[in-house]
């Protein structure tokens, strides 16, 4: 079946049993959500951090200590996404398909809104999704732009890319503008140095892709941004989603859709 | 001068010289914000409480514990608003103009938007605001409607009521649908008893005001509702602005406007 059709429930099912691909394309319609997790003692600070830098942290779901499903999700966080990393100390100390071993009863979720969503409605406005055509991973990557510190957590803007004919850039502004909950609008448009990137086919995160003859570079603001904060500030413990194998929640992608 | 030609820092100074009147219709242009200041240990159920009732709780900034500015209020928040409550226990201990006797190290001061920031717009669209015309303060209700708990923080929602001919609540609607960071569009039109009011003309908070034949009473989430959080979950200590007597911040209103 092609992934696109999964319904959420389906598609967590498959990660539930091990499989490990990146998330984008899958359940058409649905809304993916980045994952990251403290405990109690570091939540206000993340939250804090999201509610200061609301381009990259748009927050749908916070779970309550120790809990592993959400409102917006049904599924089990520890298992149903397809990767995680866990990080201790801000050191990567393992990648996997299953935290349970991990988790801990004091365990705050923040699930947190990703330009995944955006990409039907950038592809019903006839703007290609080069990352989706190449069924590959979006290429990301760490910018020279800090964020809004919050307590003790701080680190740099982290963007997602992806290439725009140059005609259609003012159409991929315009539609991905309407879904603030999902980063919105796009951070820049043109110029990666201007954004710290010196070498856009060496992401930080995700694979590079292929910038055609006539197409401008699009950034958008990313929700890997408080996984890289997370790197850069070293709590003591967290757990993310692999960077592009995201949460497929319960939400559908219309209702984020601003008038 | 008319006050609502008074820049927010000539507002700011005559508030802290002593004044105590509501703010609506002052600094005309300029965004007011509620305050809700509560010490640092209760500051993240605050923060989750806005985040999962944003309707209400739009958070505009949260100051770093003890601090008494912020970003996008250049003045005292301990004497720059009309007037405080000072809630201990959930209990109001004093009603007073200056708070500079109560602040602590640790309190953490949330501004959250208020509905006074799309008057204007609704002025402009031709849409009377009765409690404006009345030089009165809004009327605000607690309602039966509960919101969404965050930790030991919950309680009913608060709206504040315009009454609206019944031809122009469509605009109403549209116009202040613009301005998501100031509650956005109304919770509910027409019918005050689904929401568990049974006078209109006594209102919890401010004052009432007259609904004209042919007028409809249209309800909007109001930012005193952690307000009525903090008086019925009753953590120790909290300090708000007194109902209608708003921080009006250095924000311009246009910024808050969605496209």
């Amino acid at each position: 079946m092609n992934p696109s059709e999964l319904l959420p429930s389906e598609a967590r099912e498959r990660f539930r049993a091990g499989l490990n691909v990146p998330t984008a394309g899958w359940s058409a319609g649905w809304a993916q959500a980045n994952l990251i997790a403290v405990p109690r003692e570091q939540a206000y600070d993340v939250l804090l951090f999201a509610q200061r830098n609301p381009k990259p942290c748009p927050v749908l779901d916070v779970t309550e200590p120790g809990e592993f499903a959400s409102s917006i999700f049904g599924g089990d966080l520890r298992t149903d996404l397809p990767a995680y990393r866990v990080f201790e100390h801000g050191e990567l100390v393992e990648e996997t398909t299953d935290v349970t071993g991990w988790w801990r009863d004091d365990l705050v979720a923040f699930l947190i809104g990703c330009s995944f969503s955006f990409e039907a409605a950038l592809l019903e406005a006839e703007v290609p999704v080069r990352h989706v055509e190449a069924g590959c991973n979006v290429p990301m990557y760490r910018t020279s732009v800090p964020c809004r510190d919050a307590g003790a957590l701080g680190g740099p803007l982290v963007v997602s890319m992806r290439p725009v004919p140059a005609e259609q850039v003012a159409t991929a502004v315009r539609v991905s503008s309407r879904y603030p909950a999902v980063h919105g609008a796009p951070v820049h448009v043109g110029n990666p140095a201007a954004l710290g990137i010196t070498d856009l086919g060496a992401p930080d995160f995700g694979d590079p892709v292929e910038v055609r003859d006539g197409e401008v570079p699009v950034f958008w603001a990313c929700g890997v941004t408080p996984q890289a904060a997370v790197m850069a500030s070293r709590p003591p413990f967290a757990i993310s989603h692999a960077p592009g194998s995201m949460a497929i929640t319960d939400l559908r992608d219309s209702t984020l859709l601003v008038p």
